[in-house]
């Protein structure tokens, strides 16, 4: 059984005056934060639908014990149920690391028209990481995909997480 | 409004005797009769662990209004619970349809055993059809994929539902 840890990183209070990309990334990293207090690998997600907030998750695969509980999964059923529509064309993902390939499957059959992500997965993330799921082809919707908004204080998040982890075992 | 469609296929009664890959799969095609008879497209999904099932689950994502309500998200979702664990190591997924990126990554994210798919999908497919997320060289987890049982079957249903769906419209 692993330890908790209390997470040293604060939520930032970002700005309401300017709703641009950095202020949705802000709102995810809260929801990252948000999952370590829960114990969980520190991940958020936000939707956002123009200058307003239709989703916002984090991590719960420990908490629920499902491995499709992602940031990024709860946050398109959420924002599917207040857009009204389970087409997401004109909602943008604001997500602190690479979906997966699970969620960026998702970001493609939501059609989310933006996915905008912090830290880069080379191993297993699937939008240009590992493989490039918004790209496929014969696919009816391609994400726009923005990366690296708020990338080091995302990945000094993550990383400072597993490393506490590994210690504590 | 597209017109509600009677399913013209019934559901077949597998012998319990032979528990093998079509006693599996069978029961996924009527799950997926189950999912035409609430006007949703023909899909079902059956997970199993030895020769118990484990989940059982059919497309949901009109009644749902949710894109990641295939019928196999739902059904790992429900085999986590009835497992106990979120690694799904020893299960095997019998789908009807290749599965989507989505739900293709989800197999990988929850570390299925087997996947066991009816029919290929060129266009959409993430098990060997459009690409192959299953293959991953990073990857902690590579299912094994098996293609083809109650291949034609499963087809067909999917083909009628579009057909007869076209010509309501």
């Amino acid at each position: 059984m692993k330890k908790s840890i209390e997470c040293p990183f604060q939520k930032v209070f970002p700005s309401q005056l300017e709703k641009g990309d950095l202020f949705f990334m802000q709102l995810a990293y809260n929801e990252a934060v948000n999952a370590w207090t829960r114990d969980e690998v520190p991940v958020g997600a936000v939707i956002a639908m123009g200058e307003e907030v239709v989703a916002s998750a984090f991590n719960e695969t420990r908490t629920q014990s499902d491995p499709s509980a992602h940031a990024e999964m709860i946050a398109i059923t959420m924002a599917a149920k207040s857009v009204g529509d389970w087409r997401l064309n004109d909602c943008r993902l604001y997500v602190t690391k690479e979906p997966c390939p699970m969620c960026a499957g998702a970001t493609v059959m939501s059609r989310l028209g933006e996915v905008h992500f912090a830290v880069d997965d080379p191993k297993m993330g699937a939008l240009g990481g590992a493989t490039s799921l918004h790209e496929l082809p014969f696919s009816n919707h391609k994400p726009k995909v923005f990366r690296q908004t708020m990338e080091l204080e995302c990945r000094e998040m993550l990383q400072a997480f597993f490393k506490l982890q590994r210690k504590s075992t």
